[in-house]
Protein backbone atom coordinates (compact mmCIF):
# COMPACT_ATOMS: atom_id res chain seq x y z
CA UNK A 1 0.00 0.00 0.00
CA UNK A 2 1.21 3.56 -1.22
CA UNK A 3 1.79 6.07 1.50
CA UNK A 4 2.20 9.97 0.81
CA UNK A 5 5.01 11.22 3.41
CA UNK A 6 5.00 14.81 4.23
CA UNK A 7 6.92 17.63 6.24
CA UNK A 8 5.07 19.85 7.25
CA UNK A 9 5.49 24.00 8.39
CA UNK A 10 3.70 26.63 9.61
CA UNK A 11 1.58 26.82 6.27
CA UNK A 12 -0.45 24.04 5.30
CA UNK A 13 0.13 24.45 1.57
CA UNK A 14 1.19 21.64 -0.63
CA UNK A 15 0.52 18.85 0.66
CA UNK A 16 -3.62 18.32 -0.12
CA UNK A 17 -2.27 19.28 -3.69
CA UNK A 18 0.51 16.95 -4.30
CA UNK A 19 -1.74 14.22 -3.22
CA UNK A 20 -4.04 15.02 -5.83
CA UNK A 21 -1.54 15.47 -8.43
CA UNK A 22 0.00 12.14 -7.81
CA UNK A 23 -3.78 10.60 -7.62
CA UNK A 24 -4.96 12.09 -11.15
CA UNK A 25 -1.35 11.24 -12.76
CA UNK A 26 -0.41 15.18 -12.95
CA UNK A 27 3.03 15.39 -12.32
CA UNK A 28 4.39 13.64 -15.27
CA UNK A 29 3.90 9.61 -14.60
CA UNK A 30 1.05 7.16 -13.62
CA UNK A 31 -1.50 7.64 -11.40
CA UNK A 32 -0.67 6.56 -7.73
CA UNK A 33 -3.12 4.98 -5.61
CA UNK A 34 -2.67 6.97 -2.36
CA UNK A 35 -4.26 4.99 0.69
CA UNK A 36 -2.42 6.64 3.63
CA UNK A 37 -0.94 10.09 4.37
CA UNK A 38 1.48 10.99 6.80
CA UNK A 39 2.44 14.15 7.82
CA UNK A 40 5.32 14.51 9.63
CA UNK A 41 5.94 17.89 11.72
CA UNK A 42 7.50 19.49 15.01
CA UNK A 43 4.90 20.36 18.04
CA UNK A 44 5.26 23.96 17.29
CA UNK A 45 2.05 25.92 17.68
CA UNK A 46 1.78 27.62 14.54
CA UNK A 47 2.68 24.37 12.83
CA UNK A 48 -0.37 22.48 15.20
CA UNK A 49 -2.51 25.05 13.41
CA UNK A 50 -1.34 24.34 9.91
CA UNK A 51 -1.90 20.66 11.04
CA UNK A 52 -5.56 21.57 11.49
CA UNK A 53 -6.01 23.07 8.29
CA UNK A 54 -4.12 20.00 6.27
CA UNK A 55 -6.94 17.57 8.39
CA UNK A 56 -9.65 19.82 7.20
CA UNK A 57 -8.66 20.35 3.88
CA UNK A 58 -8.29 16.28 3.72
CA UNK A 59 -11.73 15.99 5.52
CA UNK A 60 -13.75 18.27 3.35
CA UNK A 61 -12.13 18.33 -0.21
CA UNK A 62 -10.65 14.68 -0.39
CA UNK A 63 -11.89 11.26 -0.97
CA UNK A 64 -13.25 9.25 2.08
CA UNK A 65 -11.02 6.23 1.34
CA UNK A 66 -7.68 7.94 2.62
CA UNK A 67 -6.51 8.07 5.88
CA UNK A 68 -4.39 10.85 7.35
CA UNK A 69 -2.09 10.45 10.05
CA UNK A 70 -0.32 13.35 12.18
CA UNK A 71 2.86 12.37 13.51
CA UNK A 72 4.43 15.18 15.73
CA UNK A 73 8.09 15.41 17.11
CA UNK A 74 8.72 16.64 20.46
CA UNK A 75 10.72 19.70 19.24
CA UNK A 76 9.27 23.24 17.94
CA UNK A 77 12.23 23.70 15.52
CA UNK A 78 15.42 22.74 14.41
CA UNK A 79 17.63 24.79 16.36
CA UNK A 80 20.41 22.36 17.04
CA UNK A 81 21.69 19.45 16.28
CA UNK A 82 19.41 17.38 19.13
CA UNK A 83 16.45 18.67 17.17
CA UNK A 84 17.79 17.50 14.30
CA UNK A 85 18.63 13.83 15.52
CA UNK A 86 14.93 13.74 17.25
CA UNK A 87 13.89 14.77 14.09
CA UNK A 88 15.62 12.16 11.94
CA UNK A 89 15.31 9.40 14.35
CA UNK A 90 11.17 10.01 13.96
CA UNK A 91 11.48 9.68 10.56
CA UNK A 92 12.64 6.19 11.09
CA UNK A 93 10.40 3.27 9.82
CA UNK A 94 7.90 5.60 8.56
CA UNK A 95 8.63 5.52 4.74
CA UNK A 96 8.68 2.22 2.71
CA UNK A 97 9.97 1.31 -0.74
CA UNK A 98 7.81 2.84 -3.12
CA UNK A 99 6.11 5.00 -1.03
CA UNK A 100 5.64 9.29 -2.00
CA UNK A 101 7.64 11.41 -0.04
CA UNK A 102 6.70 15.11 -0.25
CA UNK A 103 9.12 17.80 2.00
CA UNK A 104 7.40 21.03 0.53
CA UNK A 105 6.63 21.86 3.94
CA UNK A 106 8.91 22.74 7.05
CA UNK A 107 12.19 23.71 7.83
CA UNK A 108 14.96 23.22 5.19
CA UNK A 109 16.63 20.47 7.13
CA UNK A 110 13.49 18.30 7.88
CA UNK A 111 12.79 18.39 3.68
CA UNK A 112 16.63 17.02 3.49
CA UNK A 113 16.07 14.94 5.88
CA UNK A 114 13.07 13.34 4.67
CA UNK A 115 14.49 13.08 1.26
CA UNK A 116 17.57 11.39 2.50
CA UNK A 117 15.49 9.16 4.05
CA UNK A 118 13.69 8.76 0.92
CA UNK A 119 16.28 7.73 -1.09
CA UNK A 120 17.72 5.27 1.52
CA UNK A 121 14.18 3.54 1.00
CA UNK A 122 14.12 3.40 -2.70
CA UNK A 123 10.90 5.88 -2.43
CA UNK A 124 9.82 8.69 -4.63
CA UNK A 125 10.43 12.40 -3.73
CA UNK A 126 8.04 14.97 -4.92
CA UNK A 127 7.79 18.41 -4.52
CA UNK A 128 4.74 20.99 -5.00
CA UNK A 129 5.66 24.54 -6.22
CA UNK A 130 2.20 26.93 -6.02
CA UNK A 131 2.55 29.95 -7.34
CA UNK A 132 3.40 33.32 -5.34
CA UNK A 133 -0.27 34.92 -5.98
CA UNK A 134 -1.87 31.99 -5.13
CA UNK A 135 0.69 31.38 -2.47
CA UNK A 136 -0.82 35.10 -0.83
CA UNK A 137 -4.54 34.23 -1.64
CA UNK A 138 -4.38 31.10 0.48
CA UNK A 139 -2.55 32.59 3.52
CA UNK A 140 -4.90 35.89 3.10
CA UNK A 141 -7.92 33.21 3.48
CA UNK A 142 -6.22 31.65 6.32
CA UNK A 143 -6.00 34.96 8.47
CA UNK A 144 -9.91 35.33 7.95
CA UNK A 145 -10.71 31.80 9.38
CA UNK A 146 -11.64 32.11 13.22
CA UNK A 147 -9.93 29.86 15.57
CA UNK A 148 -13.35 27.79 16.22
CA UNK A 149 -13.77 27.33 12.96
CA UNK A 150 -10.06 25.39 12.35
CA UNK A 151 -10.52 23.94 15.82
CA UNK A 152 -13.67 21.96 14.61
CA UNK A 153 -12.43 21.18 11.14
CA UNK A 154 -9.38 19.63 12.62
CA UNK A 155 -11.65 17.29 14.80
CA UNK A 156 -11.98 15.85 11.18
CA UNK A 157 -15.53 17.16 10.97
CA UNK A 158 -16.13 19.12 7.41
CA UNK A 159 -18.53 21.79 8.71
CA UNK A 160 -18.02 24.04 5.72
CA UNK A 161 -16.70 22.28 2.83
CA UNK A 162 -16.74 25.83 0.40
CA UNK A 163 -14.66 27.53 2.79
CA UNK A 164 -11.80 24.68 3.51
CA UNK A 165 -11.63 23.99 -0.46
CA UNK A 166 -10.79 27.38 -1.11
CA UNK A 167 -7.43 26.76 0.37
CA UNK A 168 -6.73 24.54 -2.01
CA UNK A 169 -5.21 26.05 -5.14
CA UNK A 170 -5.80 24.23 -8.67
CA UNK A 171 -2.60 25.76 -10.00
CA UNK A 172 0.05 23.75 -8.12
CA UNK A 173 2.32 21.69 -9.76
CA UNK A 174 3.73 18.94 -8.59
CA UNK A 175 7.35 17.45 -9.19
CA UNK A 176 8.99 14.30 -9.15
CA UNK A 177 12.58 14.67 -8.22
CA UNK A 178 13.62 10.79 -8.31
CA UNK B 1 41.05 17.62 -2.48
CA UNK B 2 38.44 18.26 -0.54
CA UNK B 3 35.22 20.28 -1.99
CA UNK B 4 32.78 22.18 0.09
CA UNK B 5 29.66 22.35 -2.10
CA UNK B 6 27.47 25.29 -1.10
CA UNK B 7 23.81 25.95 -2.85
CA UNK B 8 23.19 29.94 -2.43
CA UNK B 9 19.99 31.92 -2.33
CA UNK B 10 19.34 35.56 -2.26
CA UNK B 11 21.25 35.82 1.43
CA UNK B 12 25.27 35.25 1.64
CA UNK B 13 24.59 33.90 5.01
CA UNK B 14 26.15 30.39 6.06
CA UNK B 15 28.49 28.98 3.86
CA UNK B 16 31.42 30.73 4.82
CA UNK B 17 30.17 29.97 8.50
CA UNK B 18 30.01 26.40 7.26
CA UNK B 19 33.69 27.10 5.71
CA UNK B 20 35.22 27.91 8.66
CA UNK B 21 33.53 25.45 11.02
CA UNK B 22 34.69 22.52 8.85
CA UNK B 23 38.10 23.63 8.86
CA UNK B 24 38.21 24.03 12.47
CA UNK B 25 36.40 20.78 13.42
CA UNK B 26 33.60 23.22 14.85
CA UNK B 27 30.98 20.53 13.95
CA UNK B 28 31.13 17.33 15.97
CA UNK B 29 33.73 16.08 13.39
CA UNK B 30 37.43 15.82 12.60
CA UNK B 31 38.73 19.17 10.78
CA UNK B 32 38.69 19.22 6.83
CA UNK B 33 41.09 20.70 5.10
CA UNK B 34 39.03 22.66 2.61
CA UNK B 35 41.01 23.86 -0.20
CA UNK B 36 38.06 25.16 -3.14
CA UNK B 37 34.44 26.38 -2.27
CA UNK B 38 31.62 25.18 -5.22
CA UNK B 39 28.75 28.22 -4.99
CA UNK B 40 25.85 26.78 -7.10
CA UNK B 41 23.35 29.36 -7.75
CA UNK B 42 20.55 30.96 -9.90
CA UNK B 43 21.37 33.86 -12.14
CA UNK B 44 18.44 36.03 -10.34
CA UNK B 45 19.82 39.34 -9.47
CA UNK B 46 19.70 39.09 -5.92
CA UNK B 47 21.42 35.93 -6.06
CA UNK B 48 24.13 37.55 -7.96
CA UNK B 49 24.27 40.12 -5.46
CA UNK B 50 24.63 37.37 -2.44
CA UNK B 51 27.01 35.93 -4.64
CA UNK B 52 29.36 39.17 -4.68
CA UNK B 53 28.87 39.37 -0.79
CA UNK B 54 30.59 35.79 -0.34
CA UNK B 55 32.93 36.16 -2.99
CA UNK B 56 33.72 39.48 -0.39
CA UNK B 57 33.18 37.59 2.65
CA UNK B 58 35.86 34.39 1.77
CA UNK B 59 38.28 37.33 -0.18
CA UNK B 60 38.40 39.56 3.52
CA UNK B 61 37.74 36.88 6.03
CA UNK B 62 39.05 33.56 4.91
CA UNK B 63 42.61 31.98 4.12
CA UNK B 64 44.24 32.97 0.67
CA UNK B 65 44.43 29.45 0.46
CA UNK B 66 40.76 28.34 -0.52
CA UNK B 67 39.74 29.20 -4.00
CA UNK B 68 36.07 29.97 -4.18
CA UNK B 69 34.35 29.41 -7.71
CA UNK B 70 30.93 31.08 -9.21
CA UNK B 71 28.91 28.10 -11.12
CA UNK B 72 25.44 30.33 -12.30
CA UNK B 73 22.75 27.94 -13.75
CA UNK B 74 20.75 29.58 -16.58
CA UNK B 75 17.27 30.13 -14.42
CA UNK B 76 16.33 32.94 -12.01
CA UNK B 77 14.33 30.37 -9.78
CA UNK B 78 13.06 27.01 -9.76
CA UNK B 79 9.13 27.86 -10.63
CA UNK B 80 8.86 24.74 -12.67
CA UNK B 81 9.97 20.90 -13.84
CA UNK B 82 12.32 22.23 -16.32
CA UNK B 83 13.91 24.90 -14.16
CA UNK B 84 14.57 22.41 -11.69
CA UNK B 85 16.14 19.75 -14.04
CA UNK B 86 18.35 22.65 -15.37
CA UNK B 87 19.51 22.81 -12.01
CA UNK B 88 20.03 18.77 -11.35
CA UNK B 89 22.11 18.56 -14.42
CA UNK B 90 24.26 21.71 -13.58
CA UNK B 91 24.70 20.17 -10.25
CA UNK B 92 26.20 16.93 -12.04
CA UNK B 93 29.82 16.20 -11.62
CA UNK B 94 30.35 18.66 -9.21
CA UNK B 95 30.23 16.53 -6.20
CA UNK B 96 33.01 13.98 -5.62
CA UNK B 97 33.22 11.66 -2.80
CA UNK B 98 34.70 12.97 0.68
CA UNK B 99 33.15 16.17 -0.55
CA UNK B 100 30.68 18.74 1.87
CA UNK B 101 27.54 20.08 0.41
CA UNK B 102 26.25 22.56 2.41
CA UNK B 103 22.65 23.15 1.29
CA UNK B 104 21.68 26.32 3.58
CA UNK B 105 21.48 28.94 1.13
CA UNK B 106 18.82 28.79 -2.03
CA UNK B 107 15.28 27.32 -2.28
CA UNK B 108 14.25 23.87 -0.98
CA UNK B 109 13.87 22.05 -4.15
CA UNK B 110 18.18 23.51 -4.33
CA UNK B 111 18.55 22.07 -1.20
CA UNK B 112 17.23 18.91 -1.94
CA UNK B 113 18.43 18.33 -4.93
CA UNK B 114 22.14 18.92 -3.95
CA UNK B 115 21.39 17.02 -0.62
CA UNK B 116 20.53 13.99 -2.74
CA UNK B 117 23.36 14.33 -5.32
CA UNK B 118 25.84 14.21 -2.24
CA UNK B 119 24.14 10.88 -1.10
CA UNK B 120 24.41 9.04 -4.04
CA UNK B 121 28.54 10.20 -4.67
CA UNK B 122 28.91 9.37 -1.07
CA UNK B 123 29.88 13.07 -0.06
CA UNK B 124 28.79 14.59 3.32
CA UNK B 125 26.00 16.73 4.19
CA UNK B 126 25.80 19.31 6.33
CA UNK B 127 23.85 22.76 6.97
CA UNK B 128 24.73 26.04 9.37
CA UNK B 129 22.09 27.49 11.78
CA UNK B 130 21.99 30.86 12.31
CA UNK B 131 20.13 32.39 15.15
CA UNK B 132 17.59 35.07 14.36
CA UNK B 133 18.71 37.62 15.91
CA UNK B 134 22.68 37.56 14.48
CA UNK B 135 20.46 36.62 11.02
CA UNK B 136 18.67 39.81 11.17
CA UNK B 137 22.06 42.43 12.45
CA UNK B 138 23.50 40.82 9.16
CA UNK B 139 20.82 41.94 7.18
CA UNK B 140 20.83 45.18 8.70
CA UNK B 141 24.35 45.41 7.62
CA UNK B 142 24.15 44.32 3.97
CA UNK B 143 21.35 46.66 3.67
CA UNK B 144 23.79 49.98 4.66
CA UNK B 145 26.01 48.85 2.19
CA UNK B 146 27.02 51.01 -0.75
CA UNK B 147 26.10 48.96 -4.35
CA UNK B 148 29.81 49.79 -5.33
CA UNK B 149 31.31 48.60 -2.52
CA UNK B 150 29.76 45.15 -2.95
CA UNK B 151 31.12 45.70 -6.91
CA UNK B 152 34.27 46.18 -5.76
CA UNK B 153 34.70 42.94 -3.27
CA UNK B 154 32.57 40.74 -5.45
CA UNK B 155 35.48 41.14 -7.84
CA UNK B 156 38.02 39.53 -5.27
CA UNK B 157 39.50 42.98 -3.77
CA UNK B 158 39.04 43.41 -0.19
CA UNK B 159 38.02 47.41 0.54
CA UNK B 160 36.93 46.77 3.42
CA UNK B 161 37.80 44.01 6.13
CA UNK B 162 36.40 45.34 9.13
CA UNK B 163 32.76 45.79 7.05
CA UNK B 164 32.45 42.65 5.18
CA UNK B 165 33.70 40.51 8.32
CA UNK B 166 30.68 41.82 10.38
CA UNK B 167 28.28 39.84 8.24
CA UNK B 168 29.77 36.63 9.66
CA UNK B 169 28.23 35.31 12.84
CA UNK B 170 30.30 33.62 15.63
CA UNK B 171 26.95 31.85 16.50
CA UNK B 172 26.40 29.57 13.57
CA UNK B 173 26.18 26.50 14.22
CA UNK B 174 27.30 23.79 11.46
CA UNK B 175 25.34 20.09 11.87
CA UNK B 176 26.86 17.21 9.98
CA UNK B 177 23.77 15.23 8.37
CA UNK B 178 24.92 12.20 6.93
Amino acid sequence: MVKLVATLGTSPGGVFETYMNLKSGNYGGEPVDIKEVYIIRTSDKAVELAWKLVKAIFVCCGSKEVEIADIPLPINDIATKEDYEIFRKGLQGKISKGDYVDFTGGRKAMSVAAAINAIRNSAYVVTTIIPQNEYNRIQNLIKQLKEEEIEEAGKGKCINKEKFCELVSKDARTILLT
